[in-house]
């Protein structure tokens, strides 16, 4: 890690002589010893010292301790505790179940719980489909792992997994208002995930696959898709491909270019890699040539299976052969959904004129953007701290807004492109530039526009169920 | 429905001719029509009339709809809407899921989400104690449903027990604080019923299971308490067991009785009677007798099974045969947990002196509290609209606030004596009367009580998990 980040940050909690300069002095010590002031939030004077919590940003938990360190014996300054405030923040969790309704006397008790209650269960047993109006499957999805694929840190579980989910929820909530639930499950096979998310569907009016190992996730959504009437999406697919192809629709029209006259190289092909291949691919994109371990993917290249081979039926229609360096040569777009490091500045050099390179391996780029500089006429990344982060937090909490709003009962690839289009289009023409082709990833109008086409494109897709009876009258 | 109740009170919007009268002769005509007016939640003037939404209690959808019919031609009345509380309250569903961390800024996303939440996911995996200190699993249960036993509707499944799963979501947040979510499992055997809640137990801190029909319910809450390493509560068998030995406890104080030497007659041997006389007989009752539909259950009859088996090898120790008529003859209590009607005043008459009768049939008691008016010395239901409510929601809330709280692996019987004794001990001795043996559902001093006491038998009794050792230093 090169940079301090608010991910290894920490709070020191001092007491400061109450005398001019003792916090300068506490603050150049800080950033002797390589740690940035991320906020000071208040203080409390007690007569001769002064109490105040300060944030700062660190590179490692070892740096932390000596950024504690170097300010231990500054004159003055005693410091009273300090902690991890990523750890911190963790503690207990990060969301919890809230009552939507009163339960404060005898009246609320009557009627959410028994006996009232039973006249809904009731209704619902007779209307099925009254349990999208009357209960939280209205506004809830499950966010379903195996803990197989966490982030970059691979098959650790579906305990260790919990995090995440938990985070996911945190942002399906804050930017689409959508209710979501962390379901991690101890499964060892596909058939086993299946069956667990089928028996326990009556919960949730829509399912959000995480973090689930390639090629099984192919398998599980397909099946779920089938078994299910309500939407069922693999963020890690289908977000990331609709972020990057917005991404690359406003990058397109920047170095002017049309779709289907560039060669784009994907590297990675695994979940991603295949998911934002197939949307490219339906968009028309002129030539499309994934690479993996072995190198560019094509017909001849045997014991080809699953996204491999769809690989191989259905890009490279020059049946280019070699590795990124070789076939990345006249290119005119990098995607990277692989690995640091995997690219160099000649690589770049070597592509079509304006390269578009979206180096997106997390949390390490297949290539730094300084590295590019003067170089890409645009680069982009999946991190916050460079310009035009591909993030999937731009597409996931407004297609399932805009699918639970339309009762839709799956997302279909119409719907993927629009959610796409919605969010290239945030931006204005003019607005549009080199470091600004996909809107921040706290743009509040990014949600509400995704949802809003998702929803449209849904009811013109058809896939949107009836509209609930009413509760039966003799109910009622 | 023989009163008008909130289960079926509507809302009624009015606009009422802005004259001293009109709102008093709208009420009569409510009344007229046997309606109660429950609340007048304030008004709007708007010149010559007054706008109203006034809550009014029904016995019945046609009975609400007489009751509109019946103002609708007032003079100076206006109905210009009205709707169902009960049903309007569920509309959406009753829970939702928040933030407990705020996800406003690129830093908050840093610690939350990517990539700091991938340090608490290793230390996890490294230390998966760790879960129950840095994940929701700390505070969270699921409410476990097959739908096979829901309330008194029976067998209505997973989709329509729903609304009665959110309802006690409520409650568990409401009196425990304790975060729940509803799991409603489409299973057909308690085979699938348990390798689901196994599978997705890395997202839960405890199981709470609900409406699921016996004798099932007892293998799989069994096999549950084995497979798992958090507390499971069949909330059906012990939150009942519990509130009924809290109420007989204070029963037998006021008529002056002492357990070992009184009598009781437990009228149902399901799940609920079942775990009611397995608790009784610890607490040391003399006589204990269960009655199914078949009459007293005793050693001679065949057939005998599970729950029954074990009343026939525990209790009647003088091997009682007959009716629930012929065996109350002398006994000191009556337990129901069965089926309307059952009892009448003669069988009331029969028993010992100052016979108590818990008739806790759902909605309506095996013998309604009128009837026995000047021959029960106490009487009790599970309803909220007469004295002595015995109702589980004095019991699980605490429980599980407390085994949370305790770090517990599991509720043990004396855990569940704890909770029985903290709830009867909430009301004074000098407080004690034979209109109040049990504490009031609202009464917020319950679930602390019971909390502190199942935490502190949990301890006592060393089925508390080890303290989560420290996150491993190299993270921290």
């Amino acid at each position: 890690m090169d940079t301090p980040t608010p991910a290894y940050s920490i709070t020191i909690k001092v007491s400061l002589g109450n005398r001019p300069g003792t916090l300068g002095r506490f603050a150049t010590a800080l950033g002797d010893a390589g740690g940035n002031i991320a906020a000071i939030p208040g203080f409390e004077a007690k007569g001769p010292v002064v109490m105040r919590e300060i944030d700062v940003l660190a590179k490692s938990p070892d740096h932390a301790r000596e950024i504690v360190d170097a300010v231990s014996h500054l004159d003055g300054v005693t410091v009273l505790d300090w902690w991890d405030r990523t750890f911190r923040l963790h503690e207990g969790g990060k969301i919890e179940v809230n009552a939507l309704c009163p339960v404060g006397d005898a009246h609320d008790l009557a009627m959410a719980y028994t006996p009232g209650v039973a006249r809904v269960c009731t209704a619902i047993e007779r209307e099925p489909m009254l349990r999208h109006t009357h209960t939280i499957v209205k506004n809830i999805v499950a966010i379903v792992t195996d803990g197989s694929a966490v982030l970059g840190l691979g098959n650790i579980g579906p305990a260790a997994a919990l995090p995440v989910m938990e985070g996911k929820a945190l942002l399906f909530k804050e930017f689409g208002g959508v209710d979501a639930f962390p379901v991690c499950l101890d499964v060892d096979t596909p058939d086993e995930l299946v069956e667990t998310v089928v028996r326990m569907a009556p919960s949730f009016g829509g399912i959000n696959l995480e973090d689930i190992a390639a090629p099984a996730a192919f398998e599980i959504e397909e099946r779920l898709i089938d078994a299910l009437d309500v939407p069922v999406f693999h963020d890690d697919q289908h977000g990331t491909a609709i972020v990057t192809t917005a991404a690359l629709r406003n990058s397109l029209k920047l170095v002017g270019k049309q779709a289907g006259d560039v060669s784009v190289v994907i590297s990675g092909t695994g979940a991603a890699g295949l998911a934002v291949a197939k949307m490219l691919h339906d968009a028309g994109v002129g030539e499309i040539v994934g690479v993996d371990r072995l190198g560019a993917i094509h017909r001849g290249r045997g014991g080809l299976h699953d996204a491999k081979q769809w690989f191989a039926t259905n890009t490279n229609p020059d049946q280019k052969a070699g590795s990124v360096s070789e076939v990345i040569r006249g290119a005119d777009v990098f995607v990277g959904v692989s690995a640091p490091g995997l690219l160099d500045a000649d690589d770049v050099r070597a592509m079509a004129r304006d390269p578009i390179v979206f180096a997106m391996a997390n949390p390490d780029p297949e290539i730094r953007p300084e590295e590019v500089d003067g170089l890409a006429a645009i680069m982009a990344t999946g991190r916050s701290d460079f310009p035009n982060q591909i993030n999937n937090v731009l597409a996931f909490p407004g297609v399932f807004r805009g699918a639970l709003d339309a009762g839709a009962t799956c997302i279909t690839e119409r719907m993927k492109a629009a959610a796409a289009k919605a969010i290239a289009e945030v931006i204005d023409d003019e607005d549009l530039d080199r470091n600004y082709i996909i809107p921040s990833v706290f743009d509040r109008r990014v949600a509400s526009r995704v949802a809003g086409e998702v929803a449209a494109c849904a009811a013109v897709e058809g896939c949107v169920r009836p509209a609930p009876p009413p509760v039966p009258s003799d109910l009622l």
